[in-house]
């Protein structure tokens, strides 16, 4: 959670003393905590390692300054409690952190947890990596990475969270949402709806209206292409694109893989069979140039980036499009509560109302074997790993969501269980 | 919400001072507000006004004694501020109430808003009663009704609250809960589906495995109907499911339609087909017998109740298994977690998906033009209407649940929104 | 062929010399070919033989008295031209023989290639009984019987031609016939259509005018058997069926399996699913009793024939409505015309195109795995083998049927290639 | 029928005297007929108008000799017995008219009544033209033209029978037949099924097995373009069309409409969607390049030639693939058998299955609003008129064949009621 309340400069301001207190019980609370020996100092990695337990690290540019100033082997090992108070003081985060008042507080317990139940989920080797192109088709299929990253920027990543991969279907919740941004959900669900198709997800079917059922299948990824900014250059729209995949992840090295792009264009009959039934049916708007829409949304599916940073694009969906770790706000409220009520319905393919009734948590599955998954106001993750079942989703991202919830209470109707549950709430510490 | 928290012994134990701290404080400034005059005293009118304007009544159970103190003429018409600590301290409700922790404060504000809406909707008259049975037809197409009650008991009804109306569908996410409490979700869900099915309610259509798509079509509720103690004699299962809709409704009277029995049973082409398709498909349980299933099925459908009573249930939902009114725990709140989630995913008709783009609420559509919302932690409402759009939901409820999310932050992914939107937050005074 | 044309008077009137000529000169000439030895006379057992070469046998009322006459142990065994001629001259069949106008000539060669079509077709052991009833599964699979009626009567069966077997769908097209008869092609076409149904023959769909697509899928028989004589008490209404079987049959027992019917009953969800499903679009005439009429329809389905007696009712079908031994007139010909029409497009169930297209040749297919085959203006066939394809049509009744048209120029199209051709014309000597 | 049987020397020789004989005696016959006044010579104009009023006219290359005879101004306009024996003679058509062996015998009695059929089928103004492309909305609505050609070649044309038109998907059946003599029927229906698809002509649907129903549907029509000579550059792949169509059309002139080409590739969205389904079902024969396969498809739409022209193509089709007017063998005989079959059940988009009831003969429509008829061994029509009911088949051309069937026995099944009708058969004189 960034500080939107609060304007910058109002952090440290005197007319505040109760906070003020409260804060400085904490901050001594915690000094004399690490300084395990009395000596009224404590060691500068003490702090760096408070931090990363925290799940904050020297990547945070929000802790640039901090971990420049912990991490400088030119200034003394240790400090005292009033150079330690004076850090967390002036650091927003550091300072909630303290207090308590991180949305994950037990960060270390939680990541325990995580890594459990990753190691559990990797023991299910079943599923086929997709095959339909070359370049899915030679993929290690035991690749296996996680990453979170919650609402006040807390991160955790293990596995293959570095490897690149191509966002494939995960390119449709944010072209939807880009599109929500320019044109608002009354223009945009004239093209395209808001109902699960029942059918899977590159069906060759539209609503009773003529329109695709919802910006989750291929048919309403292929519209919501031809309602984004189509009067740039195809250069300007791909940039534009990149750009937000930019901001969404913080900031965070966003690539092309032009050999995907090649192979997808070049298999794409379905998606073309797609193109041309909707024009057909006059789906889309005038002067819609189909094949430069189509060329653009498999560009977009081609768009490379890593299990690290989408569990960040998935965080400022779950931060109400407000970016953890950039604090800057990317997308309207609105248009992520629009993108996660579809998400929640309709992301998982054919699996989507079960996905609904048992992880109840708004997702995106992608055939490259990554799921983007959103816990509203808490954090955001990826999962991925190649092989997929009959539904096109991963199986081992499947198992993680699976034993996920069976630990904590991320359900969108845990609401319904909590005091009668013993469901582990990630929020209290 | 219930006391479930504290052993009901120790609502007035010493330990607890700050609790009672806070109790005399806010329960000596309510008094002096009271007291205009400054006398000393407060006319005994006054504390049941207040009451009322909290959403209580001398029908309410809980108030049952306290509204025959300050009713009876045969005591004085006044009572000082230690009589009137004494009143409120020995109701746990009355003392939420004058500390400001009922789930909605101002009630009175609420009310008003409502009340606006509900005049407002009552100017669609567009739609159609629905005519498959001349009970149906012959209903008066201008009737509606509106109630709704909080997850603390607060109520309010208006329009035609009070007519007696038959439950149709509205039967199917009870008898879920029921066949859910009796088996498990495991054992139900090998016979009943939880996908929206993309079809009509009515469609001739079951899952790829041969089963219903969910327990909110018909074919889902005939098959709960063959879940729902198949052992027992038709008398006494038929029992059985009307106490638990008195328990429900926090002991309401509830009837049974025999004139709408016999039509349904009579007009029952589509249900007798579903059966039929449904048994040849081996989708039922072993030794199911068809024709008592869907007698039992159309019985269910004929249970008369009214809106305010289907408030109740509704808010015995909201407040996970317990009924507000009693406080006694019907359902588990598992068991009310997977019915609020197929709620949410199935309950009106085709136009569910929309519904839940829209509304984002958990809601149960009746052919009678009954809607029962769920509004989670926070409220059960029921709106009545007869007349019904082309998807065979009440125009007139359908235009108040869209109505009250445009001024309500209700909608499931509203918490998105919070901080950011204009709308109300009813749990804010 | 029956002698309709003629007056029965007129067959030996005098004015016709040249016919006459002929006779004598064709009764002549067999005459010496028989009488080997040029003593004058012929055994009486050779005129037997003859005839039985022809296809005619004792059994066949045509011939009672020609055959009491040569098997008469008590008169002359041989006989001279004289009274050859007069045996020949007396009957009008015999006549058509000896002149060559039999429509199958050389019925010899014909039988011979038949046989061989129908041994080499006993090697197909694929395919499965039905099993939905006990009583066919318990059925012997191996078991096989053809049987042929040539429009001249000329018969010939081998196999198990005797076993008696439910007809089961073979009553569609005679149900239809009957309809027509009574009501008239106009009225029967408002309640059934005229189109294959690209579905399975049980399949819960209905045309988009709500009425079954042809009387050949089971939809459509329920529908003829609403609109077969429902003024009728069911006994008398089912009499009537049988009768004309019989009078189909050439007078052949008809009887019906009681067991069958009560085992089709019990099983018939996918028609009661049916039934109930036209019912509610409307589709029945007014005042049609639903189960009557399915009662009606599995009664039907349970009446027993043979492989013998269902190549006379293909027979008569193949020539215009009159029994060919019997001479008859059972069916209007509009109505026969109507019937192959319909059995040409729709008999085979889903190969019904691939029938159409490979065989073209009217036929209809039972569950039991006989497949009746209509060749226009030269016989009737039936085939049958319990084993049957994923189609439900008899394993090696297709076989045979293939084996057929490449011998034999049957095919509806083979016009088109008569001369160009290697094909064998039945109707030539 | 051309006299195939027969070696081109044969017809006159002299050992041929029964025959000759026969034609003496016609010829004799005819001549006294004519010769009214008894003058032992009759009017050369009285022979040339025989001709005509059999079907025949000068621009019948067969009888060229015949008709510069009768019409040359420099010779005597009075011819005797002898001559007239030897112009007849001399041409084999001649000759069989004399004899009264034409397949249509009574020529002038048959047109009489098509005329009366044509001007009551003209009366008929319903339906619409085609709209979706501007050449064929542009045309003049109440064009009207018809053509017939019998097998021996007599022609009988009127209304708009010369007007140019589009095939449309008349090239269906002829691209089938190609394919069927380039690779024969095995290999080609491994391509393309032989089901009536019970589906709109251009639904995107396929058979179980993933391909086209059958070749008279849009996807049939581009599958059968891509098995058509593969090979062959696009140039000389087009020129081997237009040939075959030429040959069809006993040499008629055969053109192309550009405009109308441009026009259908630029409005051919359903058939690109088609093309790439098809290729994502891998439905294709292997290195099929599917833009040329679909640009092929929609030159051979746009061929043009008349409904003179097609009437020929129809009666090739009647003949088992001999041109009756240039006695050519254009395609084999069992070719033909399996095109006629496949027109018979699938050619008239979703009134096949009623068009096969009602009319019962091979028939292809085309969006131009024509309909070529074929009716075997006897005649081939051509009937157009743009306006088009909602199946997409000419309002007046369904009309015209509905009366026509009417009148006379054409109906494939009608040789079921033979003898026992009041129709007429054009085959007596």
């Amino acid at each position: 959670m960034c500080p939107l309340e609060f304007l910058p400069g109002s952090i440290h301001q005197d007319d505040e003393p109760f906070v003020a207190n409260s804060n400085h019980k904490a901050i001594e609370s915690l000094f004399l905590d690490l300084d395990k020996d009395k000596s009224g100092y404590i060691k500068k990695r003490q702090v760096s390692n408070y931090l990363r337990q925290k799940g904050f690290s020297r990547e945070d540019q929000r802790f640039t300054e901090v971990f420049h100033f912990l991490d400088n082997p030119q200034t003394s090992p240790e400090i005292d409690l009033k150079q330690f108070t004076k850090i967390v003081e002036g650091n927003f985060t550091f300072k909630k952190a303290v207090n308590g008042n991180l949305i994950i507080p037990n960060f270390t317990s939680f990541i325990k947890d995580l890594k459990s139940i990753f190691q559990d989920s990797r023991s299910n080797v079943s599923g086929q990596v997709a095959e339909y192109i070359p370049q899915l088709k030679r993929v290690d299929p035991d690749q296996f990475g996680l990453s979170i990253c919650s609402i006040d920027g807390q991160r955790f990543g293990c596995g293959d969270n570095e490897v690149p991969l191509c966002i494939q279907s995960l390119c449709k919740p944010i072209n939807y949402c880009m599109v929500l941004e320019d044109l608002g959900d009354e223009v945009v669900h004239r093209y395209v709806g808001h109902e699960p198709s029942g059918k899977s997800y590159n069906e060759l079917t539209l609503t009773d209206h003529g329109i695709p059922h919802n910006p989750m299948v291929n048919a309403g990824g292929i519209m919501c292409c031809s309602l984004l900014q189509p009067k740039l250059s195809e250069s300007d729209r791909f940039d534009h694109v990149i750009n937000m995949w930019k901001k969404l992840s913080g900031g965070s090295w966003v690539g092309f893989n032009n050999a995907v792009y090649l192979s997808e264009r070049k298999s794409a009959d379905r998606n073309f069979a797609l193109g041309y039934f909707m024009r057909e049916k006059n789906a889309f708007p005038p002067d819609t140039e189909l094949i430069r829409v189509l060329e653009f949304y498999f560009q977009c599916c081609s768009i490379q980036t890593t299990v690290n940073s989408l569990s960040i694009v998935a965080a400022t969906l779950a931060n109400r499009g407000v970016c953890p770790i950039t604090c800057d706000k990317i997308l309207d409220a609105h248009t992520v509560k629009n993108c996660l009520s579809l998400m929640s319905s309709c992301g998982m393919y054919n699996y989507s109302g079960e996905f609904a009734f048992r992880i109840g948590l708004p997702a995106k599955s992608g055939v490259s074997g990554a799921i983007m998954i959103v816990i509203p106001n808490i954090m955001g993750i990826c999962v991925w790993s190649p092989r997929l079942d009959h539904n096109g989703n991963s199986v081992r991202g499947l198992e993680f969501c699976k034993r996920l919830v069976q630990l904590y209470n991320f359900h969108n109707y845990d609401t319904m269980i909590i005091g009668s549950s013993s469901m582990t709430d990630v929020n209290s510490e």
